[in-house]
């Protein structure tokens, strides 16, 4: 069950062993979520090994991809969640460039949405890229 | 070769077998970093998957620990290095009467360094804490 807040705040793009992929909907960076389907995980610590292993490979596996796509400066990989306490794994690509750069990104600026044109766009790269187990 | 801004922001408290574990000088919150000590590192996925499994596993060691001894509201794990680039993991023991809560730490407020008794204090209670490999 997806926090209301994280389903506001961001698009599904497809489902990985563990975890709930989702794009955040900003352009002002390109920030993916990895949402693990596990009831009451808060903490990171809240899922046991095998799934925490299991969380780690996934989120390499978009790094890579990020890296490959967008090669940015700097991934930026964080489980915070003081306001939305499901467990939920940012992974930011940051640039220097980019309108908060060197600060993190979380409350520094409006979220910008992307079109519906520019969603399907960023869908469609996921295609070639498929996710290969530990 | 610790990047001489950590060294300066932080203080060493124990090797572990693959990261440098430190102590932010910071009483603002519990914070403590894991360094891999691994050069040119900066990303995480710049470690090969055997180094990732390890840094994840002491950070789940080091989470637990924070965890038992302070029994945060959250627990905040982040991969930024914006400001820095040699890697290092945060972890950060939060809570809702703490300063900058609910917002993320970084570039909140001043740290307050710690006294040499408070951080001998903190040294102190990792002794009866042992790190059981995976």
């Amino acid at each position: 069950m997806l926090h209301p807040q994280l389903a506001k705040d961001s698009v599904f793009i497809r489902d990985l062993p563990l975890c709930q992929l989702r794009l955040i909907n900003d352009q002002n960076y390109p920030w993916f979520l990895l949402v693990p389907r596990i009831d009451k995980a808060r903490d990171i610590i809240d899922l046991d090994w095998p799934s925490q292993r299991q969380l780690w490979h996934e989120s390499a596996w978009l790094s890579h991809w990020m890296r490959q796509e967008f090669q940015p400066q700097k991934l930026n990989v964080a489980a915070l969640g003081n306001m939305v306490p499901q467990l939920h794994l940012h992974h930011i690509a940051r640039f220097e460039k980019d309108v908060a750069w060197p600060a993190p990104v979380w409350g520094k600026f409006p979220a910008i949405a992307y079109t519906q044109q520019q969603v399907s766009q960023i869908l469609d790269r996921w295609s070639d890229f498929p996710y290969t187990p530990e």
